[in-house]
């Protein structure tokens, strides 16, 4: 087992790993950026290392001061959390160059998955269902044309060099199919000198369900369940539940097993995510794989008893899983509120500030509340907005809720904005309670909605 | 299910009901001495009476001002915690007699485990070993002797009005036993003039087990396992844990069924706690059932993932007890910190105070802590020096006891002295990591030699 872990984050995630670390008597060495001089991850680890200043870009991204930072304090392996570096193959590289190790998949790996095409041709291998559309970039209209006859309608239109919403049209009629992807081809041309385009199916409505995998060197890959995400405004997940309320025992059986099917095919070690889409139907589509443990892994946690982070720290130390598939056993269910200094009622713009007072709820069982918060701490600008994670756990999802609800209902933060008030809402929410909302029921259906009762009520 | 329960209690365990009923949609009232007119539980419940002046008995012991709040705010049950009027039959009576259901067990079975001399009668008739001793009371020397022939030594001498320990002796040597009977008996006829003794064999060293016990009021009584408390000061539990770390299966085994026989032939409801004692050979033997909920629940609901004053509240509505004995699963280890306002250094003297700063450790799996404190609370002089229990559970109790030894040192309570770095301390000492502790190595062996080396550290 590793002696010494630097922790290549900040927030939260940061805290999370320093704790595991600590229960597994190893050293922690946190790095941070100036805007985090007292921040909580830093003050925790038994050292910390000063990477740059307050932007990201200078610190948390700073390849080269980070592994300085490895190497000068001796640790032998780093936790990348997730954001960052965290599905950066460069930094994995480096990482192994200067013999410390990446605790996360092979560098391969992290490219394959990031690579939309390779991907799917990996999970096609796996017998995975992808979602319809073009396995190599197309130039010609009538091939464009030929592919939508195929699939059907509605499509999106993506540049092969996109990014950005550069190059990105989504079509949901024939009639404008040939203007909308000559529009995307010529972005394409102009903003990267590439007219190479994909055409994929638009599955919709659709939820989101993700699979969690744990996968050793030795070959051995199992599944913990899966989540629902599907509550998400501008892709940001903002509550999740683990099981998905409304998915079969019989779709969640094959997902699952896709999921490892998918891991196992692309030689998949450490702890990983599968996403899905799951039309209404229940037909599946792999979305995308996160070489990384995810925000929402402590739903899974809950359920399962089996601590991910310290599975990820085992397995990266070369040791076998600790458990094998039969050992899984899923238990109740587990939601989690991401709180987030953000101000809902002006379109959740971001409200980084100074925490004056805090009440972290605590108490009874079933309640988990992981936070870099504390009396005093500063929100910076520069970072993510999430500020915690509340997390319950209840034998039923009615537990579940009427545990978050009175969690939420002690939760104070004073001295910055957040969304504290909006989830404590949300869980009142019929479109959330009945558990059928898919990907687009938050910003569609609550978030108007919500934003009506606001306003009626001064 | 109820609508309405009042919480005839404070600190730490009111708010755990209070916040166990909000999770059942069950409204309720707080009741509070003048002490606690900030109190966290008086903040947190629906409604909030004062009944009282700070002493106690003026207010958490005045049954009248507490069924008069029932009555007045239309509470339909009362949960009464531990302490106070908890074993308090006429209380149980007079709820009654208000048509207020007091969740627990009948009145008629307080009073029968109240009444050392019936429980014994009811222990013996179940077929559960009891401490050898006299049935009867004795006041002839010369049964004295013949019991003591028959039972061995060391004994402890005992006045049937006895209290704060007069007319009690111990007796280690034969030829003492004369002289302390009669002094013993004597001592007895001066304070209480009652010269009726008891005589029981001494079981020491022993460890102090205790099983949980769930029944309804359909005759399904269940166990949730054991608990080790053997670490206690002057009675006094400190540390706890579920399951104990020495005991043998087979002796489990049969010290639970033993409890549920215990239950059973006694007609036990509601939850409920038989205590014994466990000699150096697994020999056991029934010391007390304890007809409430313990401070110590939440290592059992940590390694079962039953909430047992849920499951309270549910039975005493009338429900049937919602899992069978086949249901319930034990899992990993459960460790619970008493975290004390005192000072371990000045003979662990009470050490009431205001709150000045806070940080309760959170995060992570396995963490839970059950606590009334908050930033800017009040301590007063007036009750129990028990301010927080910090509750960790692991997949093994090494992984519990190094959760624990994380989390107590990420707490801090400015204001107030505590026996924090003491249970740090504790958790560090060898006669606790072995898991062979009894009932007398805390303060034969443990404490000693901490005060040394607190002395040697100046």
């Amino acid at each position: 087992m590793f002696q010494k872990i630097l922790i290549a984050n900040r927030g939260e995630i940061a805290v999370r790993i320093i704790r595991a670390c600590q229960e597994l008597n190893i050293k922690t060495v946190a790095v941070y950026s100036t805007a985090d001089k007292d921040a909580l991850h830093m003050q925790l680890a038994d050292e910390a290392v000063c990477i740059g200043p307050s932007k990201a870009n200078e610190s948390y991204l700073n390849i080269h001061n980070i592994l300085s930072a490895a190497v000068l304090t001796g640790a032998e392996a780093i936790h990348p959390g997730f954001g960052f570096l965290s599905e950066n193959s460069t930094f994995a590289a480096m990482c192994e160059e200067v013999n410390v190790a990446f605790i996360g998949p092979k560098k391969e790996v992290i490219d394959q998955m990031g690579n939309k095409s390779n991907a799917r041709d990996m999970m096609k291998k796996a017998n995975v269902p992808v979602v319809p559309g073009s396995d190599r970039s197309i130039t010609l209209f009538e091939d464009v044309k030929k592919m939508v006859d195929d699939i059907g309608l509605p499509v999106i239109i993506k540049a092969v060099a996109g990014g950005g919403g550069k190059g990105m049209r989504m079509v949901f009629e024939e009639k404008e199919l040939e203007a909308k992807f000559l529009q995307a081809q010529s972005e394409s041309k102009a903003a990267f000198n590439d007219d190479r385009m994909y055409v994929e199916r638009i599955i919709t409505p659709a939820k989101h369900i993700e699979v969690q995998i744990l996968a050793d060197h030795y070959g051995n890959v199992i599944h913990l369940g899966e989540r629902d995400c599907s509550l998400q405004r501008n892709h940001q997940k903002i509550l999740e539940e683990a099981p998905s309320p409304s998915l079969t025992v019989k779709t969640r059986q094959r997902i699952c097993q896709s999921a490892v099917a998918a891991a196992e095919t692309v030689g998949y070690e450490n702890a990983g995510t599968i996403e899905f889409l799951v039309d209404t139907d229940e037909n599946f589509y792999f979305m995308e794989m996160n070489t990384r443990i995810q925000v929402e892994h402590p739903i899974t946690e809950m359920i399962t008893g089996i601590d991910i982070v310290k599975e990820q720290i085992k397995i990266a130390s070369g040791e076998r899983l600790s458990v094998s598939q039969d050992d899984v056993n899923l238990t109740g269910h587990a939601i989690e509120c991401r709180i987030n200094a953000e101000n809902p009622l002006f379109n959740f713009a971001p409200s980084p500030g100074n925490i004056e007072f805090l009440n972290i709820p605590s108490g009874g069982l079933g309640l988990r509340v992981d936070t870099a918060m504390f009396a005093g701490a500063v929100i910076p600008p520069f970072y993510d907005a999430m500020v915690a994670k509340v997390i319950t756990h209840g034998n039923t999802r009615d537990e579940a809720i009427n545990k978050m609800n009175r969690a939420l209902n002690e939760m104070v933060i004073e001295g910055i904005q957040t969304n504290l008030d909006f989830h404590i809402d949300l869980l009142e929410n019929e479109s959330f309670q009945d558990g059928k909302y898919t990907t687009d029921t938050l910003t569609q259906k609550i978030i108007p909605s919500w934003l009506k009762t606001k306003e009626a009520n001064g």
